[in-house]
């Protein structure tokens, strides 16, 4: 199982209602393609959202969050982390 | 305190070990700044880094990554955030 951080643009403004609300979405869908969203954060000032996961494959990542409504190419696999 | 992450480019076939440098670099300088580096992921294939900390200010995480040598303009303030 590999690690992702996937970036979104454009949730400038969104609330805490609205996020999670994004959230639940991607949990609804996430358990057919064995995949996990841990975290979410988001920058309502710049739009930004950064979104961990793990899962089998970036591909297995972006149909989750293009089933969800918020769909992005800009999956990333975290092979390496330092805490 | 406010937490952030930030992201940096070019860090394409980066190791642990460089990863864990630029870190440690980090953790020298941010008592300084009231900042913490919480945990870094790497994708090296892309080349990308993501780091999530707390601290005072945009400009206080700006300058801790610019003293250790990985300067970047690209920070976000995470007011929000869902797991």
């Amino acid at each position: 199982m590999a690690r992702f951080m996937d970036v979104h643009d454009g949730f400038v403004g969104v609330t805490a209602g609205q996020l999670e609300a994004a959230h639940g979405r991607d949990f609804e869908n996430e358990r057919a393609e064995g995949v996990h969203v841990e975290h979410a954060w988001l920058d309502p000032r710049q739009g930004k959202v950064f979104c961990l996961s793990t899962g089998p494959s970036t591909d297995a990542v972006k149909r989750v969050h293009r089933q969800s409504g918020h769909p992005t190419d800009e999956v990333y696999e975290l092979s390496l982390d330092v805490e």
